[in-house]
């Protein structure tokens, strides 16, 4: 998850409300689709152009506008004029690096979130930008790519289950945010069975692919963090404001919505600790490690070091050396050796070294 | 104390309030046990059957139902019916990672908490996920495993001592979160012990063991950490909030309750401290233990090099080295090894290297 | 970007209110713009005389006076003068090094900011300090320098487009503050590549370099951190206040400017934290590295340290060393030190030393 | 100053407000002490029974009871009786692992602090649990260990200097917690010499025991931390909560206690800082020497490898080896080494290794 | 600047409000004098006896006395009776290690502050103890020892240049707060400077000294915040606080003054975290440098022992060494020898180790 890529993209000095796409480039077109639904009735997903994607007075319950893709500027301007959204909010939309936020227009809510996923194989966080603008009657959900996330709450809207038909759009916005954090938990449960691979090693045997994954993860978690932490400002902010688009059934879900992201954030922190523990245990680790190589060389240097000297003295050439010549010198210096080793080791076992 | 497995097995974008168990497997049979107190009476335990488990409005006393295992969904579900609890309760207490927490939903109160033990052996911290909910005359306890440890306010409440049977329903909770809260006490007692050990270890002789223990026991600190912090919450909640069903004898209570769970956490910030010192000192005591090492090698090699060279010299076998001809050369070269080594010797002294 | 120099340059106990400037020397003279616009009209930016630079009441529209430099002194009390500023209000225009801040005379508001930029060559931030005073119908910009930044904003105007000329000086204003935002995306961006760098460098080859730009981009932060946060301060405290110099429609373009701000600081927070796990990297990886080299020296060592030790005991000059007559001595010695090294081998690779 | 011991001695479940004694054994008995005293009159020291510890109405001035001791749970019982504590404030003087606190119960306030003294022999904190009861003309003093360190103000009393009998028992409970206070600056002072010697070492000949006492004196600070900040709460809620106990000119005095309080902390911390700066100097300086012995070693082997090699060439005893055969062979070498050894050791000095 | 000398000196158990010097003994007078002004007139300064030092009820304009030396405690009693200070004020006069704080007592408010300067030689800040009573149209000022720090005030005073002789005591009081205040900076500045010389060194060529250096700049920083933080809450209960003594106009100068306070935090804070930074640094540049130390050993070492142990074997004197007898036999082990060092040198120039 890149952290700082796109942020300026937008050119210094340019009108506030100007909309200028940051994110990768995009050339297939973007798709809209509507479902309307209410207490008796869900309309089928239907597909539609920009141009009618707009507010139906005469309409009877919800309608659920999704736009996959937010790189064709022109098409969102259309919906943002449809709507009468601030040109603020529609460069929001567009601006896929905008951070986590919510604003109360009266008349609408605009949220904008990250959608996180765990891409297995890059062993990486995937970000991806979604604003849900609510509206009295209507949800707008802009996707950055096209995507089926949200494909169990259509479901749920066709099975006529749980809450969805009984309650408004409040309810609808509640249930996007909740499949967003729902795979919050997922991401984390990835990330802490990296983090178990990971304390594994360290103690073990810590290689610098270790130390490459603990700043990996150290990473992924600092980039999970932030995208949270707004999640729940906004959570907190839907409960805690008295927006009239917002229901009182709905704020006993968004309570426990909050209770969620908190539990969410909690995990990220204390993940964050084990981690910084872990690089601590890193550390030591490779210095016991080294204390260890440097052990068995000192005991090696310093049991032949001196008894390589005692065989160099009788290897010197002076003519009157009177030990050379003794019948028993050699096994003497033998006897010598063995002793002088056996001492060291002896001296070596006491200190703990071997 | 895992802190992220079991985090997702919701699937992601269910419903709402769908009750999914996520604990370990278990397929014995949930045990309901309901006592019946008042001023006066108290009749022992009965068992009962998850439709039994209901008001009964004609009844003086409180009663008190406690749910051993929340693994049959489909009896939870039941006696949440019974008890027109919300969706979301009966969903929080069977979500066994569910974060402690409390919510007022004006009938009754919802606490969960986890209860902790310490497994001496494994030298584990074991968490249990424990709900309470309290109502104007019952009090519904929901515990993970079965077990005996609220066995000591059965006996009170038999024997009728104390203020157990004056009080109502609310000192019931709070006597039960105080037994919780008692369990914290013992664990930290016995981390404490195991810090003393690692203490006493780190300096005078650490070893890759004590490293280990160190990341054990930060790790249980942080997460008896996780486990306490949100009690404080809960307590202060029920201290502060002006729910009529929390009795104003029972504040003076609670208010000791609040004392106690705030000696908690301080403890466990302060032996954090002390780990975090704990482990400096380790990586200090290594760097020192390997400073001695290479001492020795570098006293060894210092002195042996040299002679070792000098030896060497007349190994050579120049055909003109006038030395080899000296009738005290031999000597000469002892001498000269003598006063050298003697000389290094001094040197290391003086450095405080021996 | 200096954090301490020219702190102290005015004299110790001089009165306050009195004008000193602390920035570098600087003779030429300072330039003063005027632009003059309303809803219809825009007049082109007109050099003008200090003395000329002063409220114009009948005038209508708004003007908006640029004033390139602020090392001369006199100028800028006249001008100070004309508008009735505090005499601490010029002092603060003229002091470069003083921190950001807003302050609300009633009349006019005070607003001092760093327009920041990134030296790609010296890979150093550059800090402009820029004052502005935004009254009911003119704003006064104090630049440093001369310079372009706001060049656009001109262009804007001159164009017409956009809500510039619709809505009056707090706008003119929102927009100034919102270039020198746009400016700190910019140059984080800019930090953000030298991070990647960085990152790619210290797991796979630290080196002395490496180290110097980790302390380099660390200091940049904290120097950045130090310019930014004042900043959300400020647009808080024009969101928050209830300046009748601030309409209700900029407020929401404010809203808009504070979650930049937040945005830029919380990016600031976010690299600092990856940098200090880069520097834990950068420790952990020199750690590995010398624990590699030990490894190859103690291996090498500990096999050519034994097997030197035994040709030198066949060095020796005894007269009675009965192994040196033998006529396989010879071949056996190599066998035994083929041995030995393979044995020593053996254990190594099993270490994982090799 | 252990900080777990005794915190669980209390059995888990057993009855909220049930008395056990937590502390060290003791046999002897408690003794009990009352001083009654008037603007004009002081009755000296007497000794009574506890069921003579009670209130007596129709007294005039302000009667202070000392108990010695709280391990007679009895007699601490009846005390309690008498005056009509709250049974949990009971348990909360016989609990000498209580946190400090306040509370305030109407008839009385109910004060625990931590009174700490410096055994400088054993180079520790040690802590007594005191607990105050504060009426309306009554103290009651329960100490842990009998002793003598409220005797100045037995004195001052006596002697009927300062306020003491003029001002009521509010302004003795003011004088008790002062005197508490002022022995926290002493420790510290006491602590401060301590931590001087430790940062002369620590730069100049970094020890185990200099480890030692950086872990000790960490957690001495910790643990003082720990009884100090609840005390700046207590005394916060004397001076804001308005109670009628405590009277307006006492609250001056309280203002000024606070004052203490806030110092004592903030010293805490900047010694915290302080060592916390000393271990990192300590690690850096175990490293320096580890350099320094590293040169050692480098600079001897690398001079004397090298020439050592030479002397082996000309050691080997191949039959066609013209040098051996040279008449200046010999000097030859010895120049050849001499000149070897110079360029290292030059190497080595521009290298600053030497 | 020493963080606990002297703090304890007072008696424990002492009567609160007993007034003891714990500064430096010193037995030189203090010496009074004292400065009458009003918007007209400015009177010399003259000196003036303790008993002198008294309101003069007819006297118009404001009358400022300033103390040199506070070790004559009669005189000090005398002064605080002749204005009815409260006992504890004239305690915290003349106890120098008291924290700076602020006092309202209706009548007059009592600042104490830490006047700091910078030793150059010594590099160290040494800190002074001033205090000042604010009245209706008196200033006291109480100095450690004497100085004429304050000189440029008395200069402004008289010259009549600024607001001091048109606004009143409040003023004066604003006026020395902001002398002090000025001073910071100063020492900054030159802790800045010293910060600078120790970044360079700390990459390049890391010495003790610039460990000794790094942390004498980190006490210094430390005790300095130390000060500097309660100056900050002073200035902000001035201008928080209702106090009749404190007039509107002299509010706008304290928002200054306050603005100055904040900035002297925020750049210590700065300077610490950059000092945080140096210490990584320095940290990560031993074991740099130690790593090149090895690198150096281990490319020797791994050359030379091996080919060492080369000519060692034909040193040996078997009988039947059929390579001795060889006429390329010494050619043929010296192309070895190149051989084998050729190689190594290859495989560590690969390995960058060279």
């Amino acid at each position: 998850m890149s952290i700082v890529a796109g942020l300026s993209k937008k050119p210094v000095g340019s009108s506030p409300g100007s909309v200028v796409y940051v994110g990768k480039e995009n050339t297939s077109p973007i798709s809209i689709s509507r479902i309307r639904y209410g207490l008796d009735s869900c309309e089928p997903a239907q597909i539609i152009l920009p141009a009618e994607c707009r507010p139906e007075p005469g309409q009877k319950g919800v309608s659920w506008y999704t736009i996959d893709g937010v790189h064709q500027v022109e098409s969102l301007k259309t919906i943002g004029d449809n709507f009468k959204l601030h040109p603020l909010v529609v460069e929001d939309i567009v601006n896929t690096t905008q951070r986590p936020k919510i604003e109360d227009f009266g008349d609408y809510l605009f949220v904008a979130v990250k959608m996180i996923t765990y891409n297995s194989e890059a062993r990486r966080i995937q970000a991806e930008h979604v604003s849900i603008i609510c509206g009295e009657d209507f949800v707008l959900l802009f996707l950055e790519d096209e995507g089926d996330v949200f494909e169990p709450i259509r479901q749920r809207l066709a099975a006529g289950k749980g809450s969805l038909r009984k309650l408004g759009a409040d309810y609808l916005m509640y249930a996007l945010l909740d499949s967003v954090v729902d795979y919050y938990f997922q991401v984390i449960e990835q990330i802490g069975e990296d983090i178990e691979d990971v304390e594994d090693e360290v103690v073990v045997q810590p290689t610098v692919k270790t130390l490459r994954d603990i700043h990996r993860i150290k990473r992924e978690l600092i980039a999970l963090r932030r995208s949270v932490w707004p999640i729940r400002e906004i959570v907190n902010s839907l409960l805690r404001d008295d927006s009239p688009l917002v229901g009182k059934e709905v704020r006993i879900f968004l309570r426990d919505l909050y209770d969620h992201t908190i539990q969410v954030i909690d995990t990220v922190e204390t993940l964050r600790d084990i981690m910084a523990s872990a690089l601590d245990v890193y550390l030591s680790s490779v210095s016991n490690k080294l204390n260890q190589v440097m052990k068995v060389l000192t005991v090696v240097s310093t049991i032949f070091i001196p008894i390589t000297f005692v065989v160099g003295v009788y290897g010197m050439n002076f003519r009157h050396m009177p030990e050379l010549e003794w019948y028993y010198g050699y096994p003497a210096v033998w006897a010598f050796i063995v002793f002088l080793s056996g001492a060291l080791l002896a001296i070596f076992k006491r200190k703990g070294w071997m």
